[in-house]
């Protein structure tokens, strides 16, 4: 068991019962996450000691996501109070060729307005042993951006290994804006996690592969994360690859290059699917588990990439599964016979 | 924007939740639908201004049906209130090989009651640019086959563009009814969409092709096209072809003629289906809005079939796509990837 | 049937199941409400060809709060479309001496940062009988303080009635920020309805009797009224009074003073009340749908309170009773026998 | 145990959540109910052998409704299918002074249109000892009043006693039409239940006494029960006493006659109700079983205000009261302590 | 229409919503269920005269549960009541490579604790044609174990075939504890249904197919067969095929021996499956129905198998498909084409 | 804050919805509670530093109470994990004189058959400053009961305080067993908490009030109290006074005796009661909140009973009540305004 830290910003997520579109919804069911959060309770249930560092607000709705934090564990002390909002999503789920949708809500909320003084990032990474964070956190704001900053910096003096997932939002800030932001932060990361996209969007690269058709040929990543290996120092650079054949039907799979070696993970056939959103949050979580365990790098890439196949079959952004039945479908067990 | 008027008769579709069947079910969703209202709620969220016309008893459950039309922006206004009933029908959803189900409980209605004088055609026309009616609204009662013809009148002086869906329904009339009452109907009609079964039983077609097997070679339908453009001076006849695998997984796509030239839709594949009811009154207003938007007839087509594919991944009758999204799938975007 | 006007914001209420607390619920009902769109509904239901005015972003959370109110039978057309958000309120249901409890989330919505050419109140305002708003309207932004005076400009220039309802809201501005804004738009109301404690924060007036302790002698009103008259020359001012004697028990009767003489309501024993907010709403449509009908000043004074007595006994904050209802109760019929 | 036979309408009640109004409803609770089936199934729970007589379509939603009454024990073999539809009300709840609102839909019922054949009650009413019906089931059709005397002769034939609840339903026929079909049947009934009303409309008797004000006086009663005795020579004639504060808010009691003596039950004050459809019903079989029990009649008219003060407590159609609770209730606990 | 007679354990599944898992729910469905029951509730609704035999406790839990089954025409007289409490199994519902999860509660039930007092089998058998009973009954305990041979015994006297369902639980019973007290009862049994797993643990018999990879191969069947046959003289030995794709798309098929022939079913792919619990029993029902039914051993054989696919599409224990429906499916009717 | 421990059983509660009965259920809530679960919930809230002490079993469903516990901030890392099931409780809602209902299946529960191995009280009190039980814990096993002596035993030498519930439960033992274990437990207890009915049950005291018909004069009272503090030297006995006027409306009050004074509480008239269940533990917890805040006797028994009265207005079995919001009832806030 290690201790792990994750920072960012936790929504509330609301959403139409089942297939329903927003407009012919009468009530929303109550999902809460945000990717570094999913990150957060992953590892929490995978049996890590995690601290989760957010600002919620001090009122009733703020508890409300607070609490489901607690409720799988993770440790909320150093969870600011304060501000005047929590951030929504609201996520209709889509079937077949009509998508997902998701329109945010997050602007103005208790983390985006979130000042340094709100976190003591000294005490907060003593003894720890991971700190990930996501692209998302430095785009909220200017001051959150300096505030990931002096975490990287607080995490490297304690000796904390530090993963990034890129996580490109054009919602929240233009390419340019995220490249001049990202690239500096790049220095203290040793895990760095991406797609083509991201690597685009967040660090400058120019790439060709057609990622909206889905095409996922190796050959097309792999002077990619050569490259960013050599341009940042990383220890790992990782990307996963999806092939969306439709809304209910995805192809998913990763891939993990360590400056000497590539690794091809397994490849699922996932079908269908029953939510999507935070598979990325659940592989970066298995694959930092993975790490944290000492499991040699090929493993570790195939930890995760199944533990983000199963998150696809779970309501929420939460990956509610357990080590034991990550281990299960990464051992081949895809049959799905009923377990009595 | 053009105004578009439809009449026929609207239901409340009481239905079981998810999968569950009707003898397990201890409530029932309210989905208020039927074929020419399904056509008024596509049209109104394209962007036309709708009237829908038909009669509602003056309770408050003729009420809530006509809340829900208003609540898409169709304008109400001609919509007579009085008689008994609204009708229902009890719809169950299937799943795989189980088919879905649909219990008709519409006799009695206020629609099917319905006298000329609740209706004043001549104003209601006016100014319209199309009237779209459906094969089941002359089957209600002798009365509303009058009526109908008497609507068809007017539009004709008021110079209004007409569509009709032959939509032949056993439960209502026999074939030999439906041919004697239909046929005449058809010097009214600018748009004749209908499949096979349709052309049998309302016009009285020999046709070869095993629907039921779902057989859709399109060599089978184009003599039937022409012979129907022949005998009735129709500028358009349009056929949808449904091939259906299991209760959750069709092939959708569909045929037009205007007298030259055969033009064959884009074909869809659709799986998981989640909701079929209502996909043929989206295709008639994903067409009407093409013609009425001066889109070449193949892009109209392929316009009307992809936003009846949308329709099948929508819960209840009503084709809640807006124009975008089907547009996006006509240009061939399936790959259903998150929205945000 | 007069044209009635109303502008302000419209918020989606979210509110947990029945009785549940924030803190317990997994999910919310999406009950759509605020001040003016309460109104706005009131009078459509009571047969008023309404204009609702305000601001929705043009994303699907905003088309569902706009279908709720045309599913009314409000005309939205004068509604402008963009901004950034929907305004949020959080509501659970108290009982006994635990009261309902209110979270706003309202601050950045696209109404409170609209601009004066989003609304063209020359065009609204033609034809209309009445224009009804609030102080909550003033309180969102000073853009809308000055747009609400241009209303004002726009509805005097047309020859409509004015009223307002103070709703003085701590949470928005201070008093003195209201009493600034607020007198100076007394000029143009013609009917105000506001509390004591509306009346000195939003007007600077010194009043005596606890409120809280729900002191509703009349005696301690009288005088007010009077004064408020005296002071900005309205046609009416009208208070109603609450007793609070717990959560699910109130009593409520109202005061008008039009210069000459005071009116007594009758006076409602409400027990249990399912869900009292908006009942303040209820009472101003009631009231003006009693002067546009050229009810008596007695008779229109009962029968804004007979609505909002029932408005108590409807979940949501739109007071779904008809005429037919509001004037049963308030020529006696409390005894609540089924009607069949 | 005796054996019960009952018959009449079996319809779905569709209702919308808790207190919520039809026009804001998404989706119906099935409440499956009617007079004599309430009869019927309050009678299966306290142990008799019951049949239930009726007709219900053959399809499933027929079939939902059989289901129903089969899960509470009652013999379903007698039971008709065919026909057209099952009969609807739509029931939404009130509560202080807004009253619960019925909206039928049960023309055109199977059971309005079976014909004698579907009835084979000289078989049915073979062994058993009691027999009941109210004054709705031969409103329902003038076959069905024909049929009802036939069941009332084959009652008699095998020396079956009868109760009648006169029960006057104004929606299905004229005060004029029930007294020329109901005094006729009186010759059969022993036990006669109904209110003032029902005398005056159902058996055309003058009444003074202002019931929709609840006056409930004794005295007022006295003489009418005597009357109706000395004309038809009923055994036992018998009023329950409503009177009604609010919708949520009742007394409760009962009068019963001999012939010789009047019994007084106890009374209910009745805070919150539920549901109080169906108490009447509930009462009937309450002093049904009491009588069959052969408890004194005091006792068995205390037994059936007991049985029916409980049914205001529970949601539907149906008393789910056990014989235990029942007398509990009877011997005066009324503490409402939790039984653990 | 035949007389059955079931024998075993009905227990309260307890399931999330939907996908839901456990960890993440707040309300459970109640869906009644047990081998035996299931069989009993398939061949009420095929139209035989079914009688259940359990014991259940007296409280309103075994009487809810008890309603289930009366529900569906169940006669439910040799009920026994008392006990400690009813068994229930917690069930949450995979979705392609994550499998189902039960989870059970059984241990201690009344029916456990059941004693041969309880059942008085010869009265139950008296005139009985059928009687069917699973493996899982005589695992609950010894008692249970001896009285299901009484049970067998008294069959056997009053000339009723018998049919078992080995059904081997791991949770119940060591494989060692079944062979010993199987072995045994095999003499009463003219058909038994088992798969592979079922005979090695249940009887003892050495196999070879890797079953839980879905070797579904005849040719590894049949010589288990026919060693059946030989070694207890079974009139039939039937085996189900199950193909695990995933935990939403299985193949099905069944294998039945007579002793001269071997029977191959048809083969159902199902996809997407919505609840496969009581599948078994749902094709031991119709393949009793079958029998019973006199239909040729292939056409009884594919009527089990199409009954049981049916199930597959179905939430809960229960197989709620009408003969009607089996029938269509059998005779190739895959299409799911709507039903109106 | 201070360090608090409970140690009792963790029931899932399985509650049909609103005022359904247990017979016309389809689903469940699952509402997680037990005595000193309750008590521990509330101190959590309360803001103090809890653990809490059981045995859970290791599956998802035992995951599930866990997660529950959790999301209120209790500390669970001395909860041992294994055994066979978790207890479960059924509990319907009453309303008037209708009582809620109850109905345990907890025997053979984790903790019920937990060994004094499970638990490490010696580790456990270190440093707590409370540790609080109630009689129902040794009432559910002979081990159990010596496992509460240690826990005593441990916290005594901590010096940590005792407080306890003595919560008589008949379905868990006899009065005569209760006694003889309950009474030599006592001399571990500072505070001991219970109603005259569990002073005779549990400690042997002959009581003359008659409770279940709510008399709650406190001269009946004092003597008992004056004699439970001489014969077993407690700091403190306290009583809660119930009068039960229906199952939705109590008074509620409590009294406290140091030795020297008697200290009467504030009284509350609850009406409507939401849900009871619990009351008792809240009392228990802001009784003890109180005293570890060095409060005064007589504002502590205040603050204890106003936390009380406020869980009856909050569904489940824990307080989700804030210190605001209990200080506000207590300083006489009872008008139930609407916060904003």
């Amino acid at each position: 068991m290690a201790k792990v830290v994750t920072f960012g910003e936790l929504m509330l997520r609301l959403s139409p019962s089942n297939n329903d579109r927003f407009v012919q919804s009468h009530q929303f069911s109550i999902l809460p996450g945000g990717g570094e959060a999913n990150v957060a309770v992953s590892c929490a249930i995978l049996g890590h000691d995690v601290y989760y560092v957010t600002k919620l607000p001090s009122h009733e709705i703020g508890t409300l996501a607070l609490d489901a934090l607690r409720s799988h564990g993770i440790n909320t002390q150093f969870i600011a109070r304060g501000g005047e909002r929590i951030g929504l999503y609201y996520a209709e789920t889509g079937s077949a060729f009509r998508p997902s949708k998701v329109i945010y809500d997050r602007a103005h909320s208790a983390i985006a307005q979130a000042d340094a003084e709100d976190f003591d990032f000294d005490t907060i990474m003593r003894d720890a042993d991971w700190f990930h964070w996501t692209g998302i956190t430095p785009a909220l704001s200017p001051q959150l951006a300096q505030i990931v900053k002096q975490a990287c910096q607080a995490a490297k003096k304690h000796g904390v290994k530090i993963s990034v997932d890129l996580n490109y939002r054009n919602k929240l800030w233009t390419s340019q804006q995220a490249i001049q932001t990202m690239r500096p932060l790049m220095e203290y990361v040793d895990v760095c996690i991406g797609n083509e996209e991201d690597a685009a969007k967040c660090l400058g690269y120019t790439v060709n592969a057609n990622i909206q058709c889905g095409e996922t040929e190796h050959k097309h990543y792999e002077p990619l994360l050569k490259q960013m290996m050599q341009d940042f120092g990383f220890q790992l650079v990782v990307t996963t690859l999806r092939e969306s054949y439709s809304a209910t039907h995805n192809g998913w799979k990763a891939l993990l290059y360590d400056g000497h070696e590539m690794y091809y993970s397994q490849y699922y056939d996932i079908n269908p699917i029953v939510d999507r959103i935070g598979a990325g949050d659940a592989f970066a979580a298995g694959l930092i588990h993975g790490l944290l365990s000492d499991m040699p790098l090929q493993k570790a890439l195939d930890f995760g990439v199944a533990a983000s196949a199963l998150k696809h079959t779970i309501v929420g952004d939460f990956n509610l599964s357990s080590q034991q039945e990550i281990v299960a479908l990464m051992n081949g067990n895809t049959n799905g016979r009923v377990q009595r």
